[in-house]
């Protein structure tokens, strides 16, 4: 599955949040970190400084590299700062609904950049509107920031302690205010987030991938439930823990098959070593046909790490048969009248010298409509495979997540539609494998598919969602 | 080596040329083949269509995608086009030098895109000028259009028979007038073109992969010294031969190193499998000391295929160590005060799972300034590996290319001015390793690295220039 | 006194409001209505449209031809609108003040454009805010759509008349709700507000030559003090009359001596035929020494219609010895090391066929700085005028505005500090004279400048404001 | 007649040239030069500058402000420089066609800037080509180029006078060189050209309201059929004379009827004196009705010279019953359902307080296609004019010019196809008046209409045309 792949299968990503506390260039690094959280969302960025007491923000659609110029940041200075990147999955995409959310009013600063979906967050809006609140986007995020405006007894985790007994969903979120930065995670741990340090400065970020870039030491994650603080009224980091919720720890299966850098490590697992393990056990429950192949290859990047482990667990030949080009943009023109269904071909090309008159195994992380692999296999097929087997290193995709990941409906998603098999000749591949739920919990090291121990998500796979989703349906707001 | 690394090493790559005849989609198909050879130029891209016997031309600084809207295509009707991607070797980068050069005059219509870089075209220039002809760019691919415009007897063959004679250098240059279009390759063969054809059209590309992408047949490459012509005044494809050159064949080896890319044959090889050659040959002249190591990396995206060939070679796992980012532009900000040396970061993440307290292999293609280099092996010793052994798949480049690939003065190619010992020491690697100039022949099953047979130019490596090249050193201006 | 001088004598304007109910081209009328507004405020402009009971937003900075166009006006389909252009008053001019401000809210759709300034806005602010309204903006503006938030009993009428209860200022707003558009002025009407018909639909505006624009009928102004609304609950217009001030009509008498464009009428007076008649005051009072002169110029374009006035009255020769130019934007570069002070010289040049050995009289609407006006006369005097006086259709501007005009402090305004013989040195005139406030109110047909039954506000010429301003004069915020 | 309206009647204005030898901030007065003659050209600007011997160039769409920021400046640097502000009369509008055409050649630096237009572009173009020029621009101006590019014997005088031997037509063009700049003037003196001093530096300006502006001395005009030139070669300015054409001088009235800035002196002439003496001698030949008239009002800004001239010999009042809007640009949306018919509202309003039940004399500069002055009358009939009498400052507009000035063709061109009356039906007007051919020429104190002793141009009231214009027909390609 890859990304940005042009009105095809894909999930669209979402949202990444980034904060630095304590440093003189705090949008600068919190520009850099957002870079490095740039495939979390690529269509709008935004930063929030504080300084003089007062706030400063800039928020714009399009890539943190084009958007935060220096002469942006030399309007943003001040010692702390929270950061977001975003990418919609309601329908609208405008610049009132970028993140983080800012005012400056009577009880002082306050902005908020949040990372999951609340699934009560049409009640919250209403009961804060009926008290004369008015909302300025469509965000659901919105509402933490109406939350602070009225829960202002007591320092910075006596508020957010207030502002969580009301959420309900997946929220990794800061808040910042004039003289601190508090990070909080839902009691479920959906979404990640970690604390790291840069000399004094401390770093907030959803992946630990920014702390690298930025050269912040990792310190650990906030716990799921956890709320901690940093602020100029005390030393250090403060802690403070939210009633435990009734489902224990639900962390996001997909940010390890799909949605995380592979370079970070996430709910303590490195990302790229969970990616190889999916493919070795891949490669045990669904090897190719007799166990013999030409080669393996990935669909790059998302399924290099799972190709490589599954070939080296058989030792097969891994090779990049597939290109993926670097140019790649939204706006790319399509020939009308003659030429069509360039889509694939414009990032992927196969290298034919590999591919003719092989049996190929490709590789991919996980297939959610079916279009663009179908397109994948036509293609190595022209360039004369001989035979194509498509092993996805993740469950059938049968459900939509509620929770921070985009997936499409339940009608669009191909698995839970239809059977392997059905799949399979849709695609015109000549086998197809699925990693099994249990094999990939068994990856993750954690207790089976099943189990109420297990400390993964996995409704996307299985439907056991762990919160209510009837009302989160209606508003799958970006988080 | 990496092809935009920020302030770094890298060669700075050059020119793409396309061209279209016989397809009311010309522009289109263009716009997507120039696509397809933007690794060959993403400074400025320019289409040049015949309409009604007139030229429509759109010229632009930036990629292809970005310049070629659908509204510009619109503007651009006619079944014959050719293009250009660009990317300046000499100062200036402005509009005016980017191709293709276009003029309607008395004699007609008239579009020049050029691949390479003449050695006499001072020379030219000023016997031009001192007729009274004005050049409009500081490109020495101007020089094409004038002598066009001053031989104007016979066809189009004929007058390209004339202006191929006074040309010195490398050129593979398609010419455009209102009834046709021509293809020529210097005699020395140093660039690639190759002839396809698309139903009842012809095609003409620098690379193969262009073709790939249109749904265009290969039918063979332009040879060296070659002149070939589609025309509405006659049927099918016509050739002429230039006299043959002193030198023989001389086709740029860097082509297959680093700048083609790896799903195209260029010269009648798959550039992928080629650098797989290139690695195995280099793991039988340069294996890890002892013969081990705990992983071969690349240095993604240009080092893939020579990694996998090394580690294929030697039974050693190939893994993903250097994660390469999508998102990194030109107008990064860079922190001024207290973070800097963020270069390579930007753009490579070391995953650290993979290289804590490992034996790495890292499998560059080349090595120029060697300061890039020098930052991944900090990069991975911070990551915590125990050591790093650094190969290049090709031998030091020790003299500057004068023929269309833009490498740095001598003073600044660190192979040219210091021993192998000396570079390692300056990279800090624990081993350091070139593929021997022979290797890289054989690699291409090519006659021996000194032998006047071979058909490869090394004069990167070994500073045998095909022709002379002090003229060239004062311009060398942009192919 | 002239609009747009670069870094000199000015007024800054301030804003306008437009809106149209019953008409499916509601935006694009507006976007006609705030064209014809553009000289109350060319730095931003926005319109808030109603379409299938949700708001549609467009806000920008620039003028609203260039803001508004064809593409834009698209997505505003709705049968109302309401529109507003702004001229910063206060230090921020970011596109998150632009109004109209508009929240989709529990209670509904609301939008609100605003020109004048509320004095009590600051505490009006902190007791929203202590109930936890959060204002997006730094515009007192705001302070009208959370006031709405928090009186929703009753019809439009009246919420309205709630809100107005609480508003001390001055306010000439526009609020619209999903069914309807309601405007209302404050007690003393220092502000003008328009009310007019085309065709089935209602049009409200801040001068009549909108309604002139798009060709509706002019009805009558909204009355100081009245709420009107419009709505599909009822037929016609609805009125209410809230509370009388204790002060009377206090109209705004700048409008007619520079803001309004000639061609409205306002507060039921020809703005371009009260402007000859304070030119013809101005004449009786202020004739050229020994009742001499050779010709009457004024100062382009705010000063024609005094001299006008001026000329007639006299019977002396009016000439249009100094040109405007047309093409005077903002970002005009001086030259720096040679060339200095061409301020005026960009926008102004005299015709020195007409003054050179001429006495010159010089009618200026009104003197600010000061500034402006010494290079005019320096211009003249340069181009050989044999004599310059300077005739000035207001009495000396003494007092800073707090009710929408922008004037500087009382320190920048020259006849806050100096006698008028004073100020003519300055100025380097060989005479100066002011029209009287008596005169001034002459010319109105209103009672005498000291009288409480005058009907005009002259604050700026006396210093007698019509409200308390201590707490205005701290936040001069924008209307 | 108006120059900016929408769709309507008007003359395409043309071009306007700077230049500066001497100062070291030579492109920065050109800058201000080039706004000072913006209203010769608004549709794109440039400036050649020389600097270290070689030139530096920037050319760009849209107004002069616009385009030449502080930013462009500092890359302009150099102590000589020639400007250009156009519009296009021809088809085509694009960056390539902007002038100055520059080329750095082996002759050195060459740099043109043309105001007028060659009849024997075609044949020199041909023969240019003949001999291997490539033309880059449809512009005939591009000629002086390469006709300078083979005339290299001599020094810069000696060149022009070979160049100007051979171009046929209006031509009020500067040539600089690496070390000077020349201005010439064609035999006829269609076009103006004015020579400058400001300080050591000279001046060379279409108009001389660009020398007021930088406050340069006027020196005096370039004589018809005069080259002169300034160079670091000698001292001073050197002159030489063409041979003289066979009919005399023949300056184009229309620059004094419309197209200068009424504070230029051209021609000798104060342009707004000579407007007011057309307006007296249009008061003695066309009186309104009985003489009787309630006001005179001008269509501004063209029409007001002529209009206080009118009013002032009958002793009538004069009075702005029209107002020009500042903020009518090009890109305005009209409203596509209901609404129609805008153009001249946009651009002008009509005070109703003043023409309301009055006899109006309407005086505009001419007349074209009448379609806007049609919409004039009928604003000012809505407005309640009891009657509208029209008076135009020249004659019936007949003939096309092929000059400098863009006309329609004759088709378009309403009085060469219809008597006054029928003008008058079609404008609805009470009465209309011309100017006679005798009486324009009376003004401006010049031979009668029909003597070969005049000096002026008259060919678009007359047809007699100062050469012949078949070949210029075919090509009225831009100035």
């Amino acid at each position: 599955m890859n990304d940005v792949f042009i009105g095809d299968d894909h999930f669209h990503d979402q949202c990444g949040v980034f904060g630095v506390f304590g440093d003189e260039e705090a949008a600068k690094l919190t520009t850099l970190g957002l870079h490095a959280l740039q495939h979390r969302g690529q269509e709008s960025a935004g930063i929030v400084t504080v300084h003089d007491g007062r706030l400063r923000t800039h928020r714009a659609m399009g890539l943190v590299g084009e958007a935060f110029t220096g002469e942006v940041l030399d309007r943003l200075p001040g010692a702390q700062a929270i950061g977001h990147v975003r990418y919609s999955t309601a329908g609208e995409s405008s610049l009132r609904n970028c993140q983080p959310f800012a005012v400056d009013y009577a009880g002082g600063c306050l902005a908020v950049a949040h990372n999951g979906n609340l699934v009560n967050a049409i009640a919250l809006t209403e009961s804060l509107e009926a008290r004369g609140s008015l909302f300025q986007s469509t965000s659901d995020s919105e509402v933490f920031l109406h939350l602070m405006a009225h829960h202002r007894e007591g320092d910075l985790l006596d508020r957010l302690a207030q502002v969580s007994a009301q959420a309900v969903g997946a929220f990794s979120v800061l808040v910042m205010t004039g003289n601190g930065i508090a990070a909080m995670r839902d009691p479920l741990g959906l979404r990640p987030l970690s604390i790291g340090r840069r000399g004094a400065a401390w770093v907030f970020s959803s992946e630990t991938c920014a702390l690298d870039l930025i050269g912040a030491e990792y310190v650990r994650d906030v716990a799921p439930g956890e709320i901690v603080a940093v602020s100029s009224d005390w030393e250090g980091l403060r802690s403070r823990r939210m009633a435990p919720g009734p489902h224990g720890v639900r962390q996001c299966v997909f940010e390890h098959v799909y949605f995380a850098r592979p370079d970070s490590v996430v709910f303590g697992r490195s990302v790229y070593a969970t990616r190889k393990a999916f493919g070795r056990i891949l490669a045990q429950e669904q090897p190719p046909p007799h166990g013999h192949a030409d080669l393996v290859i990935p669909v790059p990047d998302s399924g290099v790490g799972a190709a490589i482990g599954y070939a080296q667990e058989l030792g097969l030949p891994y090779e990049m048969g597939l290109i993926r080009s670097h140019y790649v943009g939204r706006t790319f023109i399509e020939p009308t009248q003659s030429i069509r269904h360039f889509g694939v071909k414009l990032k992927l090309a196969a290298i034919g010298a590999e591919i003719a008159g092989k049996r190929v195994v490709v590789v991919d992380d996980s297939l959610v409509r079916g279009t663009t692999s179908k397109k994948i296999i036509a293609l190595l097929r022209h360039k004369g495979a001989a035979e194509v087997h498509v092993r996805i290193s993740c469950p059938p995709t049968t459900n939509p997540c509620y929770f921070g990941i985009d997936t499409p409906t339940r009608a669009e998603l191909i698995a839970a539609n239809q059977s392997v098999e059905s799949i399979r000749q849709f695609l015109g591949a000549d086998s197809l494998g699925y990693l099994s739920a249990d094999g990939l919990h068994r990856a993750l090291e954690d207790a089976s598919a099943a189990s109420p121990d297990r400390r993964y998500c996995n409704a996307c796979f299985t439907g056991n969602y762990p919160l209510p989703v009837e009302s989160a349906g209606a508003s799958n707001r970006c988080a």
